[in-house]
């Protein structure tokens, strides 16, 4: 499509007119990366890291932060652009104009299997070779891609989508909008063991674990729930792949966990948590709103909200940032403090001759000229 | 239930009767946590971090440790009691009378693909589109769930449960009364390439896993198969969800390994060992029995029996729980120092000069009334 | 096999006749570990690490690294040797002349579901309950085995293995001699979220996935697709279970990925990196050709060429070991910073009374003998 029927689209979601070059009105054939953009193409500049990019781009239009400096190179390159201070979210709305993720067609295939007991939604798509237990409700819209399996008594709100081969374990709750990505498993048997003499002994898990509406679980990522209560994770979350929550944990809304992220037994966020790539959060643990983790941190006790937090076991980032800068400079620290000391033994030894040089000499000199 | 029956069930577990009141009796319908616990539910109070629950929880009925003041406080709030020493492990017993996990009936389904060859035991459960192939042995009372698929000569012992979408690969042998979750991944390749001028070449991954009895193995977890040898899970041991685990690695009996553990090919560990979540096991090393190891350590070479270790390369947890605690001050220390070799170099000085200054006194003292 | 006719088969892949001694030329029957070979198999001892093994294995055949002296003593012990460079490598191309990896007998199974649209290649073997669907082309020889997930427009090239249950989404490029362990899944949705003041919003993940050629993904393992463009994985590079792989990921030739390794979005390495187990790798960070980092290393920034790197941030590893080396002394160290400043201040006041005392001294010296 034209440049400036794309504008027109993406102004028709904002509250006023966006600001605009349209003169050379290329047409716009898909969207890409500003480093690897080619003709025909909408781009997007976020941040000073690739403002240069501006400079070099093939793209035939982007979109730019408010900056008049980039709005003038890209008028100069006659380069199309819209300006906004946000430009990677009306990127992301750009991209649905030029790409619809696959989807299954409305429609059950004859090889999914589901139990009579099961209710359906209006336009429901199940793919082939889905299996459905007993009890399970599921919404309008909703879509269950080949290979999944749904165990007995399981809830799906309407337009969800269960990607290939996922599982979703008997009693779980999901809401609506939410997407299980592929071989994820949600509402399995949380870890629980008492040790006794004969060894441990399992715990049998009669909780359940509910997803509120739009939550993303990633590809193989696992969701226990509990012995007693509830495991939850809050609307609007997103999980990546290869996370672990564990049993009754409780995840608040609008909070990100990136890859390998593990959650022990217990541990709860408030809204708006962030917590990087691997990042371990202890047993009952406690994240308060808005913290954010760096990757790798390892969280334990509570943390007080906005909190950004580094290292194992987690401080704040400043701290952590200085300590670890000096760390490498330990060996040097343990060489300087053993010189010091060998010093210190030194000036001692010497002060105390000096002393008693003194004292001798203040002997004498009370007394210079005894014979 | 009554309250008083319930004792009686729990009561004829054990080697004597236990201390109780059953005065009030109530209906018990469920389980609960003690924070959560409604009217007509069983709780338990296991650690000092609960024992204040006992004056606010809604429970009708407790599991108490061996403790006067609980016992008291419940008596007084009409809660009927029973106390034991390990209140977790009476309470695991207690959660079986009221919730008993999802299981498939007896029975094959029709979708089932078992190969001519695969012999079956008695009461087997074999879901829907399972793949069983060549000469794969199942004993009596095994749980297959749908879309499991187990590669040719695979042994299985009574009474194990496969979970959904799990994999069992070729001659894999596991025990009985293990549960393998969803989406694990059993005797796969292990990871074995040899460095060649050409690239990396593949070592053929000829050997077998082994899981003794009453192994547990959480979702989407992996333990693979060696070049040659066996890798093996001894009696009892529980892996939780998405732990690694390497070619001709040897775990012991009764031992945790928490999510996220990953232990590199070859390494042992003795017997009731317990790693944290996300820890780390090198190649070749060597855990003791009972070693505990902290979430996200490191262990590499030979740790000894009973060590409880931390951080990586992990230490002692009284030694990494110190330095750790100082890790934070180091930029104060390196500020010290600095200034302690200012201080130094300043005394040295000042010794130098006090020194020079005695030495030309105690020559003008020798012969004071030179002229 | 008699071992002079295994050495014939193993010398037919060199330039030259190997060192040899095949006296005894005893019945091989397989292959086994040094420290646990029975009568009747061939082992390889590499590294000093196993050279005490010569003396007490059990194995009738060895593959020996190219020393006098483990060869003299094999020679003693009656055991029949080869000798090379790298036995290791040897050894992989014997354990092949005993053993094949389980493979699928060429042919489509009657209840594979293939859309009409797709291409296949001569000699497929496509397992029972795949799914594979609209415009997806398989090559000669690729082997899908039971319960595989195949999105539409897919590309997998000849010989390509696709292990149980694994997923591969839509457009991805999957190049020969590749193989997909069980429940891996390939091209999945990148983790593209951009925050606004209604909560995360999803960006749609429109580019590709691409495996070179000879490239494996271990068991559970995650590769991405990203927003726009691709992310790739360079010719022969190997990823352990349970690796993720982010958005935008470049991965160069030959590289290994141990297990539970995680690359944040945007990452790129060269050739033959080799990562060790749970490495992360951040956002957007460059690792150079021939980079080794350690186990539960956390990368970051521009990571140069032939950098071997330890820790989290990772330093390069003489730096790391010799700090980690002190780290547990940091309690000691504080304490001895305390006592030093102790110390200089007691020396400070002793060398300021030193010093007040020899001015009256002077002043009394100057005129010793006023009244």
């Amino acid at each position: 499509m034209k440049f400036s029927q794309l504008v027109q689209r993406l102004e028709s979601y904002q509250p006023q007119p966006l600001q605009k070059d349209t003169a050379a009105d290329p047409e716009i054939q898909g969207v890409a990366a500003i480093e690897e953009a080619a003709a025909g193409t909408l781009s997007y500049i976020e941040g000073s890291r690739f403002a240069r990019s501006i400079q070099r781009t093939q793209a035939s239009a982007v979109i730019l932060p408010l900056d008049p400096a980039l709005q003038a190179t890209a008028s100069q390159r006659q380069i199309a652009w819209i300006s906004v201070s946000e430009p990677k979210l009306l990127f992301a709305q750009a991209v649905r104009l030029f790409y619809q993720p696959f989807s299954l067609e409305p429609g059950i295939h004859p090889t999914a299997l589901i139990h009579p007991s099961v209710e359906l939604g209006e336009s429901v798509a199940i793919g082939a070779y889905v299996v459905i237990q007993a009890g399970a409700k599921l919404g309008n819209g909703v879509c269950v891609h080949p290979g999944v399996v749904i165990y007995p008594e399981v809830q799906i709100g309407d337009r969800t989508i269960l990607h290939a081969n996922c599982v979703i374990h008997e009693r779980t709750q999901i809401g609506r909008n939410c997407v299980i990505h592929s071989g994820a498993v949600i509402g399995s048997e949380g870890f629980g063991f008492v040790p006794s003499a004969q060894g441990w002994v399992k715990l049998e898990q009669s909780g359940i674990t509910v997803l509120e509406d739009h939550v993303e679980v990633g590809c193989n990522a696992t969701v226990d729930r509990p012995a007693v209560g509830e495991t939850r994770i809050g609307y609007n979350s997103k999980l990546d792949n290869l996370v672990h929550v564990g049993h009754n944990c409780r995840i608040g809304p609008n909070c990100v966990l990136a890859a390998q992220v593990g959650m022990a037994g217990g541990g709860t966020t408030g809204t708006w948590v962030i917590l990087g790539g691997q990042v371990g959060v202890a047993n009952q643990a406690n994240i308060g709103d808005r913290v954010q983790a760096g990757a790798k941190a390892g969280l334990h006790g509570t943390i007080a909200p906005d909190s950004i937090m580094m290292g194992n076991p987690a401080s704040p980032y400043k701290t952590f940032l200085k300590s670890s800068a000096i760390y490498n400079r330990l060996p040097e620290m343990h060489q300087s403090l053993r010189q010091l000391q060998r010093q210190v033994a030194a000036l001692q030894q010497q002060v105390q001759q000096v002393q008693s040089q003194q004292e001798s000499q203040h002997r004498t000199q009370e007394s210079p000229m005894q014979p």
